[in-house]
């Protein structure tokens, strides 16, 4: 059984999220939909970020076991696409050693949180940017700049997370303008559940009221949940890259 | 009653056209619904292009009678953008003499249609581009180049289109790149139905198989309509713009 690393993109609009649920369309169901097709059997695939419905990915990361000696590994992204629906593409494939798990052994994450601070929001844009009037950038970067760090960010879990795994280590965060949009982007070892989408919620409020950047640092030091409402909306949010060993030590360095 | 004009930006993905039909969503009908709950009365609006099913406009033109004297001229844009779905936007509004007719009186059209040659197709742009392999630009623009003057354009009309008046004024069309994609511009006075995605379906078939531009010039002069198969999709055209009287002759010269 060779191991295969796949990374996709996707349009999270018409999807419940990654992951399998009871009921709806998950990325990872239309996946493993595909290489059944390809394997004539189900096969499992294990991915690097669970985004929730409406989240986007620019470069998500999977892996699962073929069984099929035939395919040359990079061959099995073309031949996913040719199953799929337009709105996942697999982007390029690979073979990794037999213990490679790529939600495990993933080392640096990269979301991206697009912000359309104009009017009207050009409707091509709408499911992909949060149209607000975004605060100063140099306030919310002053906040951002709280965020670097080996740190509890129980302050931005989201509301039911029960897992008890609340310090992760950040390691750049800000907000920088590119084209029509105010762009967050952080990068990290990992992220608790909503972590990002509270994250830009909060700083784009606090600084929307005009608030001290030491606002920002005194929630991130309380490790208190936030209140409902601080959550940024999933559509302007793309797990923009994930990186594994020497690629994600290049990056973080 | 006050002529008010109104320019709008539509993702045309999820409706039949612009004008209404006998059954599904058109952009007229939801612009139309939306003035009818402002005015309490039926209101009949007149664009200025008939786009087709999945055409987008970023910025088509219409006009319509109110009988309203308390809403600003200015304000109907944003009074519109509180009623309408999100796939249609309002950009901003004015008033006009009497008699204009946006459809009638408009001068300068401008037509945009994005290729995007690379692959995979990212996800997000699905909607809003042709992904295909692009021939040359050089080879591209030199049959381009026969496409500007007064002209009679049967060779680009649609099959069916029984409209008489097949000459048009076009000024200026040609390919360029812009980001990831491969942009055709063409600008005229008016266009037969269909005629954008004709050309540009022709031009990068043409130019794909190395064909000589003079090949381009001898089907335009030939003045008879093509047969089916060299019509590039709808999604990847762009109502850019609609211009009249000095802004339409600006334009130009």
């Amino acid at each position: 059984m060779r191991n295969i690393k796949v990374s996709v993109a996707y349009d999270g609009t018409d999807f419940v999220g990654w992951q399998n649920q009871a009921t709806g369309r998950s990325v990872q169901g239309v996946l493993e939909a595909a290489l059944a097709k390809i394997h004539k059997h189900p096969v499992t695939i294990y991915g690097a970020g669970r985004t929730d419905s409406g989240v986007h990915a620019a470069g998500q990361v999977f892996n699962f076991y073929s069984d099929i000696a035939a395919i040359p590994e990079e061959r099995y992204a073309p031949a996913l696409n040719r199953l799929l629906p337009s709105d996942v593409r697999a982007l390029c494939s690979g073979g990794v050693e037999e213990t490679f798990n790529s939600r495990r052994d993933a080392r640096f994450r990269e979301y991206r949180y697009y912000i359309y601070p104009g009017r009207p929001l050009p409707p091509w844009l709408r499911r992909y940017c949060w149209d607000r009037a975004a605060g100063g950038l140099r306030r919310m970067n002053a906040m951002a700049a709280f965020l670097p760090g080996r740190r509890d960010f129980t302050s931005f879990a989201a509301v039911g997370d029960t897992n008890p795994a609340k310090v992760k280590d950040v390691y750049s965060a800000g907000f920088y303008p590119s084209g029509p949009f105010i762009v967050f982007r952080i990068t990290g070892n990992a992220f608790l559940w909503r972590m990002v989408r509270n994250i830009v919620g909060t700083i784009t409020e606090l600084a929307g009221d005009g608030a001290a950047p030491e606002v920002f640092r005194d929630i991130l030091a309380a490790k208190k949940s936030l209140h409902a409402g601080m959550t940024a909306p999933a559509r302007g949010l793309f797990l923009h890259k994930v990186l594994y060993g020497g690629d994600a030590q290049a990056a973080v360095y």
